[in-house]
């Protein structure tokens, strides 16, 4: 388990998220070695309370660069557009969420049903209906490599699972200051019952980090001025809940 | 398809939604005729955007009355019991999502373990863990009488099926004005993709509904005025969201 070195009371502050969107940058894949990603996601992830101004975008919509014939962002790894590739057979140049769960299993394990629902919902563009583009599928896979990275800073076991201390580092190194009430709530989703202590796969650790980050990022549009409160009218809490649940089902 | 007598102006208030809990009145099982559930829950229901002080509670903490020796209410109708006893074979006075979901086919269809689910976070007692006793079964039971007056209500072609226009008819009826959107994407849940129109059975038309007046407790909670908006701290907001994600697995 990690030692932890933030303040109780820091974690109680609201005022700790970050403006950063999960742009693809260079794409990390085939794995690179620790400290390569780690250099990599120190770069990805500053501690961003007040500064730039915040991302509202979409996970999907990331900043217009130029595109290749086969749609993807120019420079992207041709390992991920093989992935991509591999699976969109009938070449509609979109895919699925079964294949999408087939496409990342080349370059991470082969992750949750559930989880990749979840990944469709925040990557998708809004627009579309239950299917990702080239676009959509380089900027997950690059996401996934910074996640792939944090994880593997914060299990400093090596153990190849995070606990609940080891969740609450790795969240907040990123901005996420969630209160342990809350940590408590979305860790005890993985307990199976045992009394064992419950840890994290890679795969749990990315549907938790997506569901916090999903949540603040939806959050922070109501509070662009960072002051950890946003006044939200009845339709505007149930327009941002309810697609999360129905998500996720 | 119902016609439907309300304004679209109307549904987009955000001060429209109702004070009342589910608290059990008498149990309304073994099923009543429709003209008694009808007139029963119009009792229950009213418009009550300004009146009453909101309820606040968990609902499963409906007011104190007396309980008798298998710690049910006293009065609650033998079926009831009877329903609970069936599956609480080791005599331990609580039941888990499993015993739920055959306890309550006895008297009601056999619900999607989903849904059971979500019963369970909302009916528990907050500080027990996925298990229920006689007292949040007996409200439980009452509730769902509740939920099947009102579909038969608002089933006006008797179809066995209520559509995106009847479930907005019968949300807003309970005091749930939800905006078209976000029905849309409550309903979209049920999309099998066939390019048929879209229709709810009662235990789809349970789950949107607890979904719908649990967010709204949620949120009335912090609206304590009825004014339609609520100012959330970011720890209050995912300390509200979180647990729906959870319980909803």
């Amino acid at each position: 388990m990690a030692s932890s070195g933030f303040e109780q009371k820091k974690l109680a502050s609201s005022r700790h998220y970050p403006s950063h969107s999960f742009a693809p940058s260079a794409p990390t894949l085939p794995p690179e070695p620790y400290e390569k990603q780690q250099q990599q996601e120190t770069e990805t992830y500053p501690y961003n309370h007040h500064g730039s101004p915040p991302s509202h975008g979409h996970y999907g919509q990331h900043p217009p660069s130029s595109y290749g014939q086969n749609g993807f962002p120019a420079g992207t790894n041709p390992y991920v557009v093989r992935a991509f590739e591999m699976v969109d057979r009938d070449r509609s140049g979109f895919i699925d969420e079964n294949e999408l769960q087939q496409a990342l299993s080349s370059g991470y394990e082969r992750f949750n049903i559930r989880t990749i629902r979840l990944l469709m919902f925040l990557f998708k563009n809004p627009h579309d209906s239950l299917r990702i583009g080239p676009r959509e599928f380089a900027a997950l896979w690059s996401c996934l490599g910074h996640w792939r990275a944090i994880f593997e800073r914060f299990d400093r076991d090596r153990s190849g699972k995070i606990d609940l201390m080891e969740l609450r580092d790795a969240l907040f190194s990123l901005g996420y200051a969630i209160p342990p009430s809350v940590l408590q709530v979305i860790i005890s989703k993985y307990d199976n019952g045992s009394g064992r202590r419950v840890e994290l796969n890679f795969d749990s650790f990315v549907e938790c980090g997506m569901i916090v980050k999903g949540l603040t990022e939806k959050f922070k549009e109501k509070d662009p001025m960072y002051t950890g409160s946003a006044t939200l009218t009845y339709d505007s809490f149930m327009s941002i809940v309810i697609p999360f649940l129905v998500a996720y089902d």
